[in-house]
């Protein structure tokens, strides 16, 4: 063990036995900081069940720390471990007990006065601390990170929507041109698939502020005392400010970690609707010449080296990479919550890794996309004024007055002479330019009538 | 056209330009009779829109009949066809028409006085009515198939927990040995899987439960009137006696089908519950004589042609298959919500499809896991008893007395010379018999204290 | 048992043990029309080792109509069954029994003179036929739908990329302008891709190839002969004209099916081939006003009802479809694949229903998008020459004459007024109309210098 | 720019507009190597081309410390950045641009005399020269860590097949008892299924050889030299030892990953081989007393804190998670993939990073793997003879002699009263205990005859 650090053998054996990935593949510090709060949770419920004051408020210290990531280099190991977690757990015992001798002025190593397991692991097992640590660790990722992404993403494009209201643009089905709608009205849908986000988010998380501890090693919660879990629920509750419970089975707690992967599943259709965004967003802003070129998206970086004044929608790709690697990683959170068996599942340090990157990257990117993206979304009207008034969709219009037939002949006749409706119309003696300005009309068109 | 078939050119030549994958390619029976539901509730409104009541009429007995499934063999269209379902739209069109043309005594082809889109398609389009139908169709396969089958499945669960509590068996974590439980508490994980899993699908519902109908062409809802929308979602809640109501933005619900991602995720989340379920009664069940032994399957067919007497969990492999199934089912919608472009997600056919498929595999297969396993399954209370008895990890309850270094030396020494506990503990003179039975009791190690 | 139908008891148990599904979830045909290749197959080597000759004949015969196809009627049985196919194995034996029993005019069910165990399924067992006939199926899926289906897209597009090799157009990345390049030379991607495809189809075969007969239960080979497996795999290759071999390992071709899972993966890039090619074709056909309009794409039936001349990239929206489910069914493959237990992998149904949907439904929209999309693609040459000549990114052309400062100076004036690039150049007093005409020339930078 | 970093204003900015994930999401570390040894063959070939000999100098030289990992910390772009890596390529530019500045004695940032575009970056463009280091990044890892994992798992597999071959145990199918088999015989399904691994994971790698450098900005290779994408190709391939060659098709080789995600379906292959290995080895070594008890697992570390004498198959564990990730990691790269629009993919930096992370861990594990458990596992022999000896399934034998019906009775009592088959089978008067011990032989069992 280095002397400069808490940790001990039993994280010493892992860093030898699991050398697999490297330092970008250790436990997520979301994981670690979740440990420092439970830790610091159990202590203090310990004392009231009889722990000694002292070892308690020495363990209720060190947690903090932990709980502060002011210890985070001391917790060298790697997701690739025990499936249970066990190791990290044993990790934080060590490091948090030493750094409580430490605070407590003994002998680091000695396990006196405060014992890695007897005190700092007491009525715990990892069974149950690694999954109350997860569900920590999800929930402040999601509270913290993810929601606020998705309602700052949310707001700017209502910003948008509102600003966008009066401007009548093409609509398209298939790709290909279709009746038209305003500006706003095609933002509305992204709004309210960012609004439906959140609220699929939200959903899953009564089942996420649901806590294993108290289950101990198979769900039974042997070798600790009735209240306990309760307590410590409650306690975490009020160290996070989130609405944490105890797990009502503890068995299904330890066993399953469905509530995960639902959260999982949420965050994938979220992911979903942010691809389709960002996709639109750059097709409709493609250009400057040869695209569709409605909206003039911020430039916020140099172009190509070899192409002067290329401007490249790089927040759209940001956000649609991170949307494949979401649902990736929800594959892997799915193949792993399928795979436990009898008391406990042991994919468990892998799942909660692809959750909290979800969140992160989800809410990161959000927060990216609005500021760097979706704020300085202009509408190059006169190309959408110029699309809208050249499209042989408007021909809708006529049907009422003049039947779909004679309407459908004046479109071909445009498209086949490259010419607009109305002088398709004008030509074909169908109606007169009067009746043509008078018909057609976009404005009506957006609507029921 | 075949003569005795209601539909026309449109369909025929859809079947001539996509001949991908054959007949067990067609679209799902459960969207067609959702069209039925869909087209005959859109006839009524528009009957109060002043739709001639004799067509209305007609259009409404022919929908019906759609709905009923009694036109089943005029839908002759696969799934791999335009990504917005337009043809199978035409092919219901098509169908309602000449049969409420043949109902009034018309011929069959003229359009007359039934045409598939002036009247039938009346208000509507193929971009609100397909998502319309995929909702219905959905919803409806989730409340009459998969619901069903969850909840008689976490009844059957349920018993089992009952009957067996008071059966104490040994648990095990990473498939390893480990401290007691109640073969009760066991079950009480599955049971609790389950009806979260009911939670799950329920809480996606509200945005199943929204319509597209009304939105027309681009979601604008162009072409139709103020009122229709509303009014179709309340004719169909009656028709189906489910709480449907119009989509409060129909730019999303033409746009995109995050609600048919976020179901399938919600599925996704039953599969993986189902899979560890299945996993661990067929493993608990393994045997007859090499296995773990501690339940007792079924036996509903005769085992291996050259094994005599040999017994499968046939039924569990059946859940795990379908669990599979629904895990790639879920990609599948998710790579085609996450693609749509502007105004319409053309993926529509092929979501739908995946989605009913795991509705009703989930569905289907829990009943025949209930009837054909759960119920039937027995515990083998000698061999588990046995087994409980001959446990190392027993020796857990020894820590309290003896210390954890004694007890652990006495598992070390039984586990080496092949002896019980209590011969290990007695012969390493660390205690007395009496004391081994005071103090190591299975049934005091169930809960906290 | 219904008296039409050659199936037995064992069939009717299992239709009653598995109702899960319904008709549409049947054994694929492809997998029963394998058995009779291999029943057959076996049936003539079993002869070679002393099964009575008249047996052998009526046998023949009876799987002969099997492998033809004409007895599809008499396989009710559905994929989720028990996970080694057992059932649908003996489905087959007691179809190919009965048939044989009545060709020699014995009575039906009698199981004499052609028993289904002792005669039909001599030397075999479930756990090997039913892997057997996977890889048969697969492999005649592959060589009989799949492979010819991206053989004739390829050369279709072969086709496209040489008539197009003359049309200079304007790049995209990013969706972005860029530097040009040729349609030929952008479909001479698409070739590359397909062409590939093909060759990671094929590079996966070998392992295909192999087959399992042989292993009977556990791969031993108990209860069979030497030479067994080798003659039927040669068997089964005379039949097939496909070069099966006797897999080398029959534990591994018993308990995993990593084959499968390879030739998936395969069919998962080609998924991604095909996605990327059918977005392309379709955005740059987008339009027919409002899109990037660079190809004409076939118009195959009648666009909306309420937008006439509205034509849209149906078979385009087919490919990507399929796309995603190729995507999903290789996650359903992967999963049942990962998940053998011992010395038996039970999702073999699942699996190669997975498979051969993949195969089929490639192949089929292969052939589908070929013949009714891409031999009729024209290019729109007005609209490339227009878009390439407005487009700003021609600029590059100019950094050795005058260096990047000043032309960049002269695209951002050229974006900024709206102008082209040339009026720019001549305005900022750059250089003279004559040098801007020499010096940009799109059919210059199409390659290397 | 901090004073103490190589990079330059364009990274800064990156690091600005990118504020997404944290460090651990940085750019792989091997694909900044790779970029220098990219970036050394390209100034060598420049200087063929008429580049200075004393910047190329300066630059191999910077390129060198690059590839050799000695700047790592001068790179701090994370992976959602620009889809094409330019930003990176910039990073790589700017660093070795500075770094050659320093190294000529110029001042840092004054672009002389070595300039970042001009000089680092001549003939290439960031969409070349990042998928070019994606595929020496992959096939470096694939060469140096995962290949050399997977060849000593398999042949540490190979050894203990060996060892193993003379043990003779009961064989399971549908996780039930079956026909015996030798220990060696199950494990030599394992060395099958690791060598076809290494087989899959080659069979790819001709696609991942080829190099898109050359291509420049969409491929037709403007702005470069006739032979430059040869040349540097060539030098790669010296430099690395591995034999890379120019793409033949550079259109594809930027607008998709194709091969990329081949490699990956392949990983994905893998994962599922040892996913089926690693269970069996945790279920054959679970116990120690209620489990199937066949395999003793190296004990590697303490066990349960409150459970004396607990092992737990930690190495199978971290196996596992590994190829849930991978599986995982499989979907993000084919989501990416399948989702390039035109000239170029934009879903670079996330598939490399998914690519990489796939087969470091897939090769670390394989090592961990065997050093930590396979080469440890010692038959249980006792325990292995015993089950065997009281199968039920070795009444096969007896099929021969007597007949199923009787065999089939024998097994049926034997079960039902707990007895062996031999007490059974003399009980019931069938044979002589002297026939029972001939004919019953599992050694005679384990092959054809």
């Amino acid at each position: 063990v280095p002397s400069d650090k808490y940790y001990g053998a039993q994280t010493v054996r892992s860093t030898m036995n699991f050398k697999i990935g490297g330092v970008s593949e250790r436990m997520p510090v979301q994981v670690i900081r979740a440990f420092g709060i439970l830790k610091r949770a159990a202590a203090e419920v310990n004392q009231d069940y009889g722990l000694d004051p002292k070892i308690a408020k020495a363990i209720v210290q060190a947690a903090n720390e932990v709980a502060e990531g002011k210890l985070n280099d001391h917790f060298p190991l790697v997701v690739w471990q025990t499936g249970s977690g066990t190791q990290t757990n044993m990790n934080v015992n060590e490091v948090i007990s030493n750094r409580a001798i430490e605070i407590m002025g003994g002998t680091l190593g000695s396990k006196k006065p405060v014992h890695p397991n007897d005190h700092v692991n007491k009525s715990q097992s990892s069974n149950d601390t690694f999954p109350t640590a997860m569900h920590i660790a999800a929930a402040q990722e999601v509270n913290e990170v993810l929601l606020p992404g998705l309602k700052k993403l949310q707001n700017a494009l209502e910003g948008k929507s509102k600003e966008f209201s009066q401007i009548i643009k093409i609509g398209r089905t298939h790709t290909q041109d279709a009746v038209p709608l305003t500006l706003g009205q095609e933002f509305s849908g992204y709004v309210q698939q960012i609004k439906y986000g959140v609220a699929r988010i939200e959903s899953t998380m009564p089942r996420v502020y649901q806590l294993a501890a108290g289950g101990t090693a198979v769900g039974t919660g042997l070798n600790t005392r009735i209240g306990f879990a309760e307590k410590v629920a409650a306690k975490v509750a009020e160290l996070t400010g989130l609405p944490f419970v105890t797990a009502p089975n503890k068995f299904e707690a330890l066993a399953a970690h469905d509530a995960l992967v639902e959260l999982s599943g949420a965050m994938n259709t979220v992911a979903c609707s942010l691809m389709k965004i960002a996709n639109d967003i750059r097709f409709l802003g493609s250009g400057p010449r040869s695209g569709l070129g409605e909206l003039i998206l911020p430039e916020n970086e140099p172009g190509s080296s070899i192409m002067p004044g290329k401007v490249n929608p790089t927040q759209c790709e940001a956000v649609t990479m991170v949307a494949a690697q979401v649902m990736g990683n929800h594959v892997a959170v799915t193949v792993g919550g399928s795979n436990g068996h009898f008391e406990l599942n042991v994919f468990k340090p892998m799942m909660i890794k692809n959750v909290l990157n979800s969140a992160r990257l989800l809410g990161d990117v959000c927060v990216s996309f609005t500021d760097n993206c979706v704020v300085g979304i202009q509408a190059n009207t006169d190309r959408i004024n110029k699309l809208m008034s050249e499209s042989l969709m408007l021909v809708t219009a006529l049907n009422p007055h003049i039947g779909y037939d004679k309407a459908a002949k004046i479109a071909k006749t445009a498209h086949k002479e490259g010419t607009t409706l109305k002088e398709a119309a004008i030509k074909l003696g169908f109606l007169t330019s009067d009746q043509f300005d008078q018909w057609v009309k976009p404005k009506d068109m957006l609507g029921p009538q």
